[in-house]
């Protein structure tokens, strides 16, 4: 749909410079410009490209305006406008099913709101709930007794066990499991026992979940996401895990049984925080760390060590498991020369 | 089901405590304790709550029952017991499919055992055997002449590829993918030839398959997963790997090609074990390992960097890389203070 | 299907040493060999097993067929001259589906070329178009306008999401989600808004894509693999990543958003790479490790650190967050020394 660029500054509470009457139909990057077009400036790396730009409008900083060569909406964070202003323009939600297909296998006692969709072979348990307007793509199953709230997006292929609850306006990608037993075993003479997973998986509202992300089951009380979280793709929750509202995890990270993670947390790419710990509100877990203890303050928090030529990290590598006799051998030489 | 604490005593050859006739008809945490609930105190981490818990009952170690202010029962392994307890008060396996849906596609030449379900919008291939009381649930695939033991259960959305067979007893949950193609791929002049994956994925029984877990078929011959093995979610395990018997994997780790496990190991979450090595029988591998060598003797194995604030690890970090520099500047000094 | 081996060695351009007549039918390792079967010798550590071994040919590099004792074809690249005759001998591509399956809902937009199956209860949506001779596999998902390249083979349980495309002789496993959304989220005032994903994944010609491994749909222009790239398993790929030709990653390794990556690099199991940077051609990253910098020259990479016992490695762990201390007082101590 177009759009002038002074009604996009009035909706969106932007500053305008540049002229108002701008169309802008859809979106496109700072680098690969298009006259009909809107893009943002927010991360300092992709600056070089402003001076160049060929965009039909950029949304930045105001304190950037003056240095922008097109029209430009001006705001103080440029990317969550960027967010608001593409939804707006591009038009969301757009992948809904609008039907509930013949194919689709939906159990008697299901109870589904108005204006659900169910795409086909898909499968609708006993017992289910599905909430006003929500869509539940081809191939997905919503195993007994589990519900969706309303406004709910569930994509292809997505699985949802047995009694397990997800809120509303929900996104929920393809392959993701939600509620599977959690890892539950006890040792018992060399054999291992099934702990029954008899807990759910209970999802808040807005909350999004990346393809092949798996959230398991509680043992005995419930899993929780709480309002706002959003997940990257192949997350791995364990059971009885707690995540604060709108903390966001990145891909491939995960997260141990039983820890407690705040709210306003982030949680950076392929990061590992083991199990039956406690992080506070507002920490901040960089890429590829091991969390093995509680966090009790807000702050970033990292752990990893750094890429280097092959060869050099071979011999670095290999010092490493010597750190503890170097720490000692230089305590030593300490004490040596204060002696002297 | 209610079942009086003295009888469950019996049953699961407890010492008991207090109130034999104490009704217990489901589980909770020690934390919070319901009447009618059983719990257990196996790690110290819970012992706080024990004081305080109003539970109906606790399972714990008969040195711990003194300390018990509700009914118990004593086990000298009370996690075991719990287990087993557990599983008889809620009834195990209760989301077995219980009939052929009318939708699943059945090929004429599969065999079903009897008491077999499967689930809707599910395919069971030409070839396949599926044995006695398994359950298949909605959307999986099962292709041709694969085979699954008897009394398995098989959540919705799995993949069993072509020829590939799982044992008796398993539990395989939603997403995993059993049998695709190891990554076979030589180098030919700068691009990639496929080496046919012509073996397959052999799993014995009792076996346990996490969500969106990955088992690739083996290139000439089986990739084996032994009696017991209990394996989490978001697990790869590469072509023509062994797994030893009663071997369990935390959640997102990984075993590179033609590696072989022992049998009664251990490996953590997303601990990585590399290809072509030989792990002993109970070798334990901690969190977030790289396992780069064969490890001939039991015990527990670990690697890794501990986390740190940001401003604190990135000074570490750097240094990380001068550490062959640091050890050498090291002995230097000791040598010239040997001189003096 | 029998091969006289005389024939192989002219179709495959080999030297031939021993009984040409040797009947090959099948393939087979060097340690369990059979008589009707061929192997190879490429990884020196197997060439323990080459005095030994009963197969009823090898091939091998020329300079090591005198040590053969049994008949043997020698090739300068023995992996991808087995390749090619591993994939003759055994007769590949067996698994596509031959028919489209009743139960397949097919919209009436898509298009189908001549020899394409479709199996059960899968799903090809609005606008669908799928090359000649493609076969899709059950309960997969090819959502609205997705296009498909000739000679493809996607397995069960594969999801491709609208409007993105996979090109010529893909070969996609199961539970791979092509397209979903990519992790674009803005922060705002405590909450997260949602940018809209409007790009798409584009897919070259001889791609294979591993079991679970997710490639996101990019947030403006379009995620991109390039020609005769091969993903192994689990393997997350960002939104906006371009992966140049003839690139191999293994499994569990992960690509974070806007990451560009040469053509003819390897990532290894479980290696990052961050999100934002460049990667030259023929970089070679290996196991578990973590990219933070871009690199510009070919070369190895490698981070991480070594596996000890879990006491020696807890002492050493200790003292890596000393690291930056150890460093500074051994620079105290030589400016010291040389006062002396």
């Amino acid at each position: 749909m177009p759009y002038q660029l002074a009604d996009l500054a009035q909706q969106f509470s932007c500053l305008l410079q540049g002229d108002g009457s701008t169309i802008i139909e859809t979106v496109c990057t700072l680098q690969n410009g298009k006259s009909n077009a809107i893009t943002f400036l927010a991360n300092p790396r992709y600056r070089q490209f402003l001076d160049s730009t060929t965009a039909g409008a950029v949304i930045l900083k105001p304190e950037d305006m003056s240095n922008c060569p097109v029209p430009c909406l001006g705001h103080e964070n440029p990317y969550a406008c960027y967010a608001r202003i593409a939804q707006f323009v591009s038009g969301a939600k757009e992948q809904r099913v609008n039907e509930i297909h013949p194919t689709a296998v939906i159990h008697e006692t299901a109870v589904l709101g108005e204006g659900v969709s169910i795409g086909p072979c898909s499968y609708v348990g006993m017992g289910v709930r599905i909430g006003n307007n929500s869509s539940i793509a081809a191939g997905s199953c919503i195993m007994t007794n589990a519900s969706i709230g309303e406004g709910s997006l569930l994509h292809a292929n997505v699985t949802v066990y047995h009694e397990c609850g997800v809120g509303r306006n929900a996104i929920v990608h393809s392959g993701v499991v939600i509620g599977a037993d959690g890892f539950g075993i006890a040792q018992d003479n060399g054999e291992w026992v099934k702990v029954p997973q008899l807990g759910k998986v209970i999802i808040g509202d807005n909350v999004e979940i990346g393809a092949n992300t798996t959230i398991d089951r509680g043992a005995i009380e419930d899993t929780v996401l709480e309002d706002g979280v959003k997940l990257d793709n192949q997350i791995q929750i364990g059971h009885n895990v707690h995540i604060g509202a709108h903390t966001a995890m990145a891909g491939c990270s995960g997260v141990a049984g039983s820890t407690r993670i705040g709210s306003g947390c982030t949680i950076g790419a392929a990061a590992v925080v083991l199990g039956h710990l406690e992080l506070a509100d507002d920490v901040h877990i960089t890429a590829c760390s091991m969390v093995t203890k509680s966090i009790r303050q807000a702050g970033v928090y990292s752990s990893g060590t750094p890429l280097q030529s092959n060869a050099a990290w071979k011999r670095n590598f290999t010092r490493f498991g010597q750190l503890d006799d170097i720490a000692k051998r230089l305590a030593t030489l300490e004490k040596r020369m204060k002696k002297q």
